[in-house]
């Protein structure tokens, strides 16, 4: 019997508990509060997560831990790794908390990013901003999460407001001022890769956000093959570097044929939750594969599919249930403003067919401008 | 938030949890065993399904009441029924509890069934032995499952053997005698009827017993088209008469291309659990969608599957994970001689496919007698 650990009990622990139930796994999820969602699937350890005493108990009912977000203190991370086996290692945990670290390592290892430039003080931002251009965003270098911590930059005349909204910050977490990608497509390569650096990618996702936060994903995304297939080869140079054990997103902007690397999410990923029923093996099955030393399931896909994410409460469930390839998540989540609630997949054989049950379920309920772009890609 | 409360905790409770998770549900699971397995994924209540305080705490806590198993005592249904919705209602649970209330159904609705009669003493037995002839099959009228309380009758001289083990049974449970079908395939048709009377059934399915327990199924079954059309009828008009409300399996044996009903099982199916990665919608989230009276989802197939039944033990998971089509289901059970504790299904997109995964599997696991038969019946 073997007992998974996942730090945070968001709908990401809740989904890879409920995927790695047919694997005969128990699991275990520690987090913050006690109402997280994932405690109604999986017995709960709460408490913070610097707390030694919570982090001791929980690496003592665990056979190996794993995250569901990205913003588990590194020295947690570290403190649980010499203790039971973590996946991934606290080191690519590290890495990619920091926007720095993160764009460094893609230009060491020949992946094309916007420019970037670290900023501690006020002379740098504007001696950046001279140099980069606007627009361009300032970010925290940490803990930015789903467009918070950032500010936009409009034009030099921005420079004061973006330093009174983050400038304190910087003696504390870094910024990083990134310059702005006048780009034509979001995508995100989710990919997996196993304990023995077996490397598998579901096909690209194409996504679109709002305020920020993700909207709708469709995959597969509408690229050549040439340019899936340098997709992977970046995702799978950046696992290799960091020696990285698991699923994660490597989100990408597509620029005139062009694909930039944004940023590495080093977990299962919101732009992957279509894996569940548009393909053979979900990314929260197989990110519990490779974290168990496992071999890695098929990602092919089967079919189309687009994930509508749903925020800050759930949208009527009825008009997704009556579509033939409709699959329902509510994440039992109350609801509040900003936060993920659920999401929705919607599956097909075709790519009218999927059009037009996003053209009836966005009609349904009032939500056609969430639909639109995902409708006017398939078209 | 709705609870469902489930009584019985067996793997049929936790894969209902497990697939009713995404739609926002809770569950309450009821059994006699605190270590039931859906215990592992669902709150459970433990006591005797005749326990009124049991009962009462279970009712208490959940909107809506189903069962993972048809040998819930009728009185205890009943007195749930009237303090919580029960589907699927009591009166459809007791007749498939009862094989003579059953087939008599069956017969009552046109329905062909192999020759039986009930048996409440010897002198009927003998009477029904020169009757319907041998072979035939003496079984109690209650309680039996997977083959327990049945004794086959080769030659009438078997009579008193026959009489020996089971008549004891005959003033507590009633007998009743069954003649033995010369059949060349057994299939089953799982199908739903949602609270509105919707109806939907997915592919046959054609299924291989060994001692009596279920140890593969093969979707779509290779019949006519015309032949899935009288077993649906079946299932319909049954599930009408019994103004049935879920899961449900219609048991048929095929003989010289004639469908004869052997059984009901009012709740989902050992032969439907393909239906979790081979079709659109899995039985277990229908039979939920039924009971809440939410739409019905989409039971058409995305290719072929095959289930493999491991009883007893688990068998090594790794050459099945290592198929491209491979999906593991651990019920979380230890051993037991006998037990159902898993099931594997393998998923593919034509039949020589699927029938060279079946052989891979067969011989990495010694289980080439297993698989054979599906081999068979694919080339």
């Amino acid at each position: 019997m073997t007992t998974v650990g996942i730090l945070g009990g968001g709908q990401l622990a809740r989904m890879l508990a409920l995927s790695g139930a047919p694997l005969g796994l128990r699991f275990l999820v520690m987090d913050n509060v006690a109402d997280a969602c994932a405690g109604q699937f999986a017995p709960m350890v709460v408490g913070d997560y610097r707390d030694e005493a919570t982090l001791s108990e929980f690496a003592s009912r665990v056979d190996v831990a794993t995250f569901d977000f990205e913003n588990v203190p590194a020295e947690s991370a570290q403190w649980l790794s010499e203790r039971v086996p973590v996946f991934p290692n606290p080191g690519a945990l590290a890495t990619a908390q920091d926007r720095l670290a993160e764009k460094t390592l893609f230009r060491e290892l020949g992946i094309p990013v916007p420019p970037f430039a670290p900023i501690d003080t006020r002379e740098q931002l504007d001696a950046a901003l001279a140099d980069i251009g606007t627009p361009c965003i300032l970010k925290t270098r940490r803990l930015g999460y789903d467009g918070k911590g950032q500010f936009r930059i409009k034009s030099p005349a921005d420079a004061d407001a973006a330093w009174e909204a983050l400038g304190a910050q910087a003696p504390k977490v870094g910024l990083i001022l990134e310059g702005f990608v006048h780009f034509q497509r979001e995508l995100s390569v989710v990919a997996v890769r196993g304990r023995d650096g077996e490397f598998r990618a579901w096909p690209l996702t194409e996504n679109w956000h709002v305020d920020g936060v993700l909207s709708a994903s469709l995959a597969p995304a509408r690229v050549d093959t040439a340019l899936g297939e340098i997709a992977y080869d970046y995702a799978r140079r950046l696992a290799e570097a960091m020696d990285y054990v698991g699923v994660f997103a490597l989100e990408l902007f597509c620029r005139d044929g062009e694909l930039l690397a944004n940023e590495l999410a080093p977990r299962v990923h919101n732009s992957g939750h279509w894996t569940i029923e548009g393909s053979e093996t979900s990314q929260f099955q197989n990110h519990l594969r490779a974290v168990l030393g496992l071999p890695l399931g098929d990602t092919r896909m089967v079919g189309l599919a687009c994930m509508l994410n749903w925020i800050g409460e759930m949208p009527d469930a009825l008009p997704m249930l009556r579509e033939p390839g409709g699959h329902w998540h509510d994440y039992g989540k109350l609801p509040r403003a900003g936060r993920k609630v659920g999401h929705a997949t919607l599956r097909a054989d075709d790519a009218n067919a999927l059009a037009m049950s996003l053209e009836r379920v966005g009609l349904a309920l009032g939500r056609e401008a969430q639909v639109a772009p995902v409708v006017e890609a398939l078209r």
